[in-house]
């Protein structure tokens, strides 16, 4: 295992016993991939794409999920890349997931067409039009996590589209404000949104992201699901969300 | 005034002093109608139209709301137009609302196209393909108002898209199960959703139907708004839902 930077901490996952390395200045995990791990569903044996992996949380905590699976997560920046393949290694996992720098513009061929069974995305929220250069002084490699800099949610979808198999399954989570956008361009690369689910902080309250799940060349209607409710009060989770976040023991 | 058919029921309207005329086999307003009439926002002095108008519940209740607002209402059948008409009468409203026999697939020259700045519409939920041929001896009035025999979606959408001024809002609700395919017509109509609330029976239920603000010639975001949640328990109304159905009182 190479070693670490100084600035990187190795923690304890919640619901398998995988660890991961974070950089809490450059590419650390938060709560929507932990949902988004939670609400992609697979079958043992699927071969499954992360687009954006990042520290490579996705990928490590639904191999404890679907154990026999494989996954491809892919990053265009080679510090997140080099990061996850660490925590990859660090939970002996190299047999099952393969990390790779790649530029989901030009996927290929890295990944191969037509190939995957299911493909997640936790992809940049904000449109290049939509910030501020730098005003924060944000590290660059979480602003490219986190903004539409190398990627918008067009490219993202295209590169869905293109890796899944007929009827393959595409998840993302994303945010409210992007919903129609969203539909629309899953329409226009073949991909129909089969469910969806907000996230809501509070249940009185507007949702702060969505999750969904669109199937590659099917058809017809959408399931809006009951919301998703984060909080029951202030820095208390809902019991479903807590579970998210369950530790696992050995024994 | 006409005189009533013996199944016609005259009842007052929550929220306002007005009557309504309806007839249980063939026209009478839902949860639907009241929730829309609510959401729907005008300034005063707007001209409104209302798409499918049934019973006349819509433009009859928004004109308590909007004392200086025009509406036309339009619906297909004229069994509708005429019991409508006579609720219009009944309200002495004829001077603010017209109610017409018109084909919203041919609005024209009943209606202008480019001068509404609000068109509601709480058209038929069910498509074609999606119901049994009359199975339960519905009555064909009713079964025209509930499925699309005579419109569909498209031609709602269109209609709305062809009458409004730009920047005039539509306002429609609809089922969830619909929501990918009528973001996509709202955007072929140049119709750009600005607000969605989903209304839930329940605060942990899926929703059953959305209400969606669409803007002519808008651009970019939409606003996915708090839950609307309608029981609080088993036939008790949350407060929100009670206060559309208040009485109001001459004192």
């Amino acid at each position: 295992m190479e070693k670490q930077t100084t600035s990187e901490k190795i923690e304890q996952l919640p619901q398998t016993l995988s660890k991961i390395i974070q950089n809490k200045s450059s590419f650390c995990f938060g709560i929507d991939a932990i949902l988004l791990a939670n609400y992609a569903k697979a079958r043992n044996g699927d071969k499954i794409a992360d687009l954006g992996t990042g520290t490579g949380i996705i990928p490590i905590l639904m191999s404890s999920f679907y154990p026999s699976s494989t996954f491809f997560g892919i990053d265009i920046q080679q510090n997140a890349v080099d990061m996850a393949n660490r925590s990859v290694i660090l939970n002996e996992l190299q047999s099952r997931i393969q990390i790779l720098k790649c530029d989901i513009k030009t996927p290929f061929p890295v990944l191969d067409k037509n190939t995957f069974d299911v493909v997640v995305s936790n992809p940049p929220f904000i449109k290049k039009e939509d910030f501020v250069v730098n005003e924060s002084g944000m590290d660059e490699s979480k602003m490219i996590a986190r903004h539409e800099i190398c990627c918008n949610a067009e490219d993202v979808i295209k590169c869905a589209s293109v890796l899944l198999k007929s009827k393959g399954k595409f998840y993302m989570i994303h945010k409210p404000f992007r919903l129609s956008e969203i539909i629309i361009l899953l329409d226009k690369y073949k991909l129909t949104p089969k469910k969806i689910r907000f996230v809501h902080p509070f249940v009185n309250e507007e949702p702060t992201m969505f999750l969904i799940q669109a199937v590659k060349g099917s058809s017809s209607n959408v399931i809006i699901e009951k919301p998703l409710v984060l909080y029951k009060e202030v820095g208390v989770y809902t019991d479903e969300v807590q579970q998210f976040y369950s530790k696992k023991s050995i024994d």
